[in-house]
C-alpha cells in the first residue's frame, strides 16, 4: 500500500489528493492519506482505515485515511503556523509505516518551507528530513523523472555562482553512484546508461569556453567509467535533450538545477515527478509547490501528483520483483 | 534576391546549398550562391550569374552562382587553409550586395574558426566580421529563432564563470534595446513582448539563492520599462519555456548560452535559425557548424540552412512592407 502525506492543508495538497483519487480509483493505483480528514470530507467520501492494508478494499469507494488531527482548521491560502507539527507528524508516521513494511512507498504532498521552519522544523525541505528518518544523512539525491526524460542535477538549490563553488569531482561520482543504484534497484535498469552533461557552452569546447570539463568532470566520468558504470560524456548542455540524443541514455546527470530542470519541464511540465534516490525506502513527490494562491479554488491540476503516485507503485512493484 | 555565402567548401555547405535548392525551388524563395560553382555542379545543375537580379529566373531550373574561385579544389572533410581568402571574400561581397541593395538579406554558410583564424582572421566568427564590415562594431546580438521560441543570450560563447562575470546592468539594457528595436522593424511586431529569465535558480527566490536578480536584473528590467518596452521579469528560468508560459512572450531574454539553447535545441532542434540582430543589413544563418566529420557522406540534414533561407525572404518582406 502507498503512503500519501498531508502537505501543507491550506495549499493545494486536498485538492490534488481530491483530484488524484477520483482518477487513480479507476486504475487502481491505491493510496492511504495520512492526515486529517476534514480536509477531504467536503469534497470526497473518506473512510478512516487503522491499518494501511485496509486501504485496499475502501479505495474504490472512498478515499482511505489514517487519520492524524490539525490544531486549527485549515483556511485555503491561510497557512498557519499552529498547523505545522501536524503537517511534519505525517511525514514522520508515513516514512515509519514504509520501513515496518506496512507502506511500499511514500508520496509527499507539497510543503511550505517557510511554515515548517517557522515552528522550528529545522531541515530546508523534505528530502533532507527524509535522509535523516532513515538514518542516511547527507545520501538524498533529487532526480525528475518525465515521460520524455530524467534529469538529476549534482548542485541544486543554490545561486549559480554557489553551484560553481560547490561542483566538483567528487560529488559527481558519489551522485552518479547513488543514481545508477537507485535505477538498478528501483527502475529494473540492469546497466542504467547516464548521460553526464558538460558545464559550459559547448561542454567548453576542448577549453575554449572554460575548464571545468577538463580538470573536474572528465576525470570523474573516467574513475565511474573504471567502476563499470555505463556513463559517457561531458556532452554539450545545448544539443544533449533532442529526441535522437535522449534515446541514448537514461539519465542526463546536470551540472545546475537549470541545466536539467529546464528541459524537463519544457518537455514534461505537468507529469514531471521529483523521485529521492539514495534512500533506503521509495518516495516522489508532484514536482510543484504548495500553491497557496490557488488554494481552495479548484484551479488546481492533479496530474504530477497522479504521476508521483503512479511512478510509486510501479517503482515499490520493480523492488517486490527483483527481490 | 537573397545571398548566400560559400561557407567553408570542405564542410557540408555545398551539400545542404544542393539539398535546400531542391527544396525551395519549389515554394519559390530563391537565393545566389556567392562562390565556387565547382562545389556544387557535380550534384546539381548550376548557372552562372552577373547580377544578383538574374537569380530569379535561373532558380527553377539550376543553381544561381555568382562565381568566386578556390584556390586550391575542396576535398570533403579536410579543410584546408589556403581557401579561407575565397570563404572570406564570399562574406564580404555578400555584405556589399546587400549594402547597396542588390541583395536584400544574407544567409551565411558555416565556416571554421580554425581555418580562416589560421589565415589571419581575427574575428571569432561571422558575426563581429559582419558588424566590422557594417561599421557597427560592437551592436550584433545573437538570437536563435525557431518554430517554438525565440530566444537571445544576453551573454554568449564564454565560459558559465565568465558569463557571471559579463553579466550587467547595461548589457541587458543594450541587448533588450536592440531586440526590441529587430523586432520591431523586421518581425513586424509593434511593441514585442520580451520575457527576461533570472539568473538562477527559481530566480532566485527573493535572494534566497542569489542576488544577481535583485542587484542586476530587476534595475534592468525597470529602467527598460520607463521606456516603453513591453518587458517582464525575471521569470523561472525553468518553468518559462512551458507551452502556456511561450504564449505570453515573442522573444527570451537570456542571461547565458544554454539557458537559452537548451530549450530551443530542445524544443525546435532542427529548424533553429541564428538571426543577427543589431546589423543594418539582415543576416540568418543555419543554427549548426561544418560538421567535417559528415562532409560529403550526403548525411547532412538542410533543414536549418532552409529555415534560415525561408526566414531572411520574409524578414526582407517585412522590412520592404514596413518602408
Amino acid at each position: 500500500m502507498l503512503a500519501l502525506t498531508q502537505g501543507d492543508p491550506a495549499g493545494i495538497a486536498p485538492e490534488i489528493t481530491v483530484k488524484a483519487w477520483r482518477i487513480l480509483r479507476e486504475s487502481g493505483h491505491p493510496f492511504v492519506f495520512v492526515g486529517d480528514p476534514a480536509l477531504l470530507e467536503q469534497h470526497a467520501p473518506v473512510q478512516a482505515v487503522r491499518y494501511l492494508d485496509q486501504g485496499a478494499d475502501v479505495f474504490s469507494h472512498a478515499i482511505p485515511v489514517l487519520p492524524l488531527r490539525l490544531a486549527t482548521p485549515a483556511a485555503p491560502g491561510e497557512p498557519d503556523r499552529q498547523n505545522a507539527p501536524s503537517v511534519i507528524e505525517s511525514i514522520r508516521l508515513a516514512v515509519e509505516l514504509t520501513q515496518n513494511g506496512e507502506a511500499s512507498a511514500i508520496i509527499t504532498n507539497p510543503i511550505s518551507k517557510e511554515v515548517i521552519q517557522s515552528a522550528g522544523f529545522k531541515h530546508p525541505g523534505h528530502t533532507s528530513y527524509l535522509a535523516e528518518l532513515c538514518h542516511v544523512p547527507g545520501q538524498e539525491v533529487m532526480m525528475l523523472a518525465g515521460p520524455s526524460l530524467k534529469v538529476v542535477p549534482v548542485t541544486v538549490h543554490v545561486s549559480l555562482r554557489h553551484a560553481l563553488e560547490q561542483l566538483n569531482t567528487e560529488l559527481i561520482i558519489k551522485t552518479a553512484r547513488t543514481v545508477a543504484d537507485g535505477l538498478k534497484r528501483d527502475f529494473g535498469l540492469k546497466s542504467p546508461r547516464i548521460a553526464v552533461a558538460g558545464l559550459n557552452p559547448h561542454a567548453g569546447e576542448n577549453g575554449l569556453m572554460g575548464h571545468e570539463e577538463q580538470q573536474i568532470i572528465i576525470p570523474a566520468i573516467k574513475a565511474l567509467q573504471q567502476e563499470g558504470l555505463n556513463i559517457t560524456g561531458p556532452m554539450p548542455p545545448d544539443t544533449m535533450f533532442t529526441p535522437v540524443a535522449r534515446s541514448r541514455y537514461d539519465v542526463a546527470l546536470c551540472m545546475y538545477h537549470d541545466q536539467g530542470l529546464i528541459p524537463l519541464k519544457t518537455l514534461d511540465m505537468a507529469e514531471g515527478v521529483n523521485v529521492t534516490l539514495g534512500l533506503p525506502i521509495i518516495r516522489t513527490s508532484p514536482d510543484h509547490g504548495t500553491a497557496f494562491d490557488i488554494a481552495g479554488q479548484n484551479k488546481a491540476d492533479p496530474s504530477s501528483l497522479v504521476a508521483a503516485i503512479r511512478l510509486a507503485a510501479q517503482l515499490a512493484q520493480n523492488r517486490r520483483n527483483a527481490a
